[in-house]
């Protein structure tokens, strides 16, 4: 059945996000180039934008296992991969899916349309030269991509050693991420001052992060037990939120370790379990998010066609043009009023008027389209009907879609 | 081996617990009594004062098994012991020894020498009636005193329903406790605004404090680490200490519940053993703190016995003793530089002297004793041969020993 969460098969991920690409390109799109929501609000998407796979991040002290479990979940080394018992991984490394096997270097990769890494050029060749995309065909990677990054150092050495911004370059990542993984070793964890700064680098963002304590079966279970408490002891001391996070005791590795133990096996395994389906849930919560966006952007796009088009309407055929802009403009909360009588609109949909006028003195309003009733009434297709029947597809109700 | 933890037997205990009665009642004593050590310091210790046995404290939210616990420990009930789903236990009950079944009202319990609660007079009839002593003969008994105690109430509830100041009593008996036991059921772990009062009461005793999350076979494994994470994680939020608190995953029992859970049986019943264990090892502790105790006052007494004895020395024979005694008081500090000079002593083990001048003027120095070698001979050998030779019954060394 659709709209259940077992069944929410790849093919029907595809239809949906098909779905949203359709509907925002042929709906509201058109609205927005018309009326230069871009001049107000943001650029049109493109389709790699609606395209982009969740991103699940993976951060935590060196040695802990973050490799090894993307190793794991790919069943394959992924281009350029390195695994040990040093500080190995030595870069952020993007995974992505690819028809075949390709190393995009740091530089590269931030000037590509294609890929979601421009933001990146802001920290420098320091860090470009320790950023890579690594793409290779996995049927997981259809599903999300994943940020494999550096162990976690002390501090300073943090800032000293690596050249550029740690933190700072985690905290970009943690901001666009669906998912963080924050990964412990079970084995020798140390509640340390590492331990602080990598949730210090996560602040804001606790919603999205689940812990995994990792190498679970590398001591035996009453240690584990120690270990497993310590770690939420000292979580619960730097972490302000009063939800516990969620952790997932687990043990990845695609070769059994010779002396692991074997009395917490069921447990580990159950507890990966729900990780990977946690992680599989992620495609769907990525598709109810991109519905949410597309609504609350179209309804955006929408009053703002009303009012470049009211704008334009008010202005005279012939002559006082300027003077008419002028009263406009320093009435435009009277307009806006104007506007949402006229339409039935809440208040609580129109932008600030102070930065619209900020905008709006840029432009001659006498340029200004008018109203297109066939654009207006595409829109309102796409909001009363294409993006409710895309959401039908989830059991959960749309917070968005309620209050139109 | 004597001194090693495994082998120190009862037998053991009561010859150590006999020494230190002998030492301190041969040699320290006598000299107390002779420069009237209790005036400035306080009463000498009674041989019930040494025989005191450690005190175990059960705290926790009410329906956790405290008083099932005890009845685990015991083997049978206490008299007067009361269990059941509702909060039952409605007092305070000291479960100690005794030859024979015997129930002592609190009031009677406060008045009596021989028990150590003369202090709980302060919190007045309303709480006496609320407190009562159940002796029992039972060998675990031999070695430590229970405290079972009401189940914790939410705030406001606590101070109303009760009628007399809950969390002063348990102040009360935590200061004097050796080890603290706070209970919780994984069955139903709320982490409440109960939850902080029961960890408020104990500040500045966290130290003694152990966890015990009891019931934990009533729950899943997996459902017991969520439930033991989130408990983690409400404690490190609450208690102030760095040092993670030990945690015991228990379920104490004598009739084993139907619907219990069997995955975790082994763990629960490692960790059971090792919370048994550490109860067993608080005698020997017991008696390690005793020893200090018993070489601290000794100390003490000795110098007193020094400044006293050469106060009276400093006294005129014949004229002038009240014009001399207030040249002595107003000079204090001189005179313990003196004494500190001639017999070598640490400025560090004289009073101050400003509530020790206080003490003085009550006093006429010229009935003050003159020095009397042998007893301060005495005292010496307790504190260079009989209290070392106790101290050595331990492989642990002794800080206060060492300062000597
Ligand atoms: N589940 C596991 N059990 C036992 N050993 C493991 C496990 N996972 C990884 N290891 C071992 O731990 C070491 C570090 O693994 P890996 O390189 O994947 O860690 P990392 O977190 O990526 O480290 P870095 O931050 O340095 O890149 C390797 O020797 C690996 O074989
Ligand atoms: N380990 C256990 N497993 C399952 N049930 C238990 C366990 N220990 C106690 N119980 C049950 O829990 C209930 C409360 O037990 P008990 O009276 O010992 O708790 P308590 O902490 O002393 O409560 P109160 O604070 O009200 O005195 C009783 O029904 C008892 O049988
Ligand atoms: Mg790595
Ligand atoms: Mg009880």
């Amino acid at each position: 059945t659709p709209g259940s969460n077992a069944s929410f098969s790849e093919d029907e991920y595809y239809q949906i996000i098909e779905g949203v690409k359709r509907t925002y390109n042929q709906k509201i799109r058109p609205l927005e180039i018309t009326y230069n929501f871009e001049g107000f609000h943001s650029s049109p998407l493109t389709n790699s934008d609606i395209e982009a796979k969740p991103i699940v991040l993976l951060i935590g002290q060196y040695s802990t296992g973050k490799t090894t479990f993307i190793r794991y979940l790919l069943d394959k080394s992924y281009p350029g991969e390195h695994i040990g018992v040093e500080p190995t991984t030595d870069r952020f490394v993007a995974v992505m899916h690819g028809a075949e096997d390709r190393i995009t270097p740091g530089n590269a990769a931030a000037v590509n349309q294609d890929l979601p890494f421009r933001g990146l050029n802001r920290f420098g060749q320091a860090f470009l030269s320790r950023f890579q995309v690594s793409q290779t065909p996995s049927p997981i990677l259809e599903n999300m991509t994943i940020i494999d990054t550096p162990g976690i150092l002390a501090g300073d050495k943090q800032r000293v050693e690596r050249g550029y911004d740690f933190t700072a370059v985690v905290e970009w990542y943690a901001q666009r991420a669906d998912l963080i993984l924050l990964m412990f070793d079970s084995h020798k964890l140390d509640i340390s001052n590492e331990f602080k700064n990598a949730i210090h680098c996560l602040r804001g963002q606790e919603e999205k992060v689940r812990v995994v304590l990792n190498k679970s079966d590398m001591v035996s279970q009453q240690q584990l037990m120690r270990v497993y408490g310590a770690m939420m002891w000292s979580l619960g001391k730097v972490v302000q939120t009063p939800e516990v996070m969620r952790v997932y005791l687990s043990s990845f590795w695609t070769e059994k370790p010779p002396n692991s133990f074997e009395d917490c096996r069921e447990l580990i395994e159950a507890e990966s379990k729900d990780l990977l389906r946690d992680m599989k849930e992620l495609r769907r919560n990525a598709a109810i998010r991109k519905i949410n966006e597309i609504v609350k952007r179209a309804r955006l796009a929408r009053v703002h066609a009303l009012i470049i088009s009211h704008l334009k309407k008010e202005m005279p055929s012939m002559f006082g043009k300027k003077k008419k802009q002028e009263a406009l403009l320093n009435n435009l909360e009277q307009e806006f009023i104007k506007i949402q009588q006229r339409y039935h609109l809440p208040a609580g949909d129109f932008p600030n008027p102070d930065k619209f006028r900020q905008n709006l003195s840029l432009y001659d309003m006498d340029k200004f389209k008018s109203l297109k009733e066939d654009l207006l009434d595409k829109a309102d297709e796409a909001l009363s009907v294409d993006l409710p029947r895309l959401m039908s597809r989830f059991p959960m109700m749309n917070p968005e879609l309620d209050k139109s």
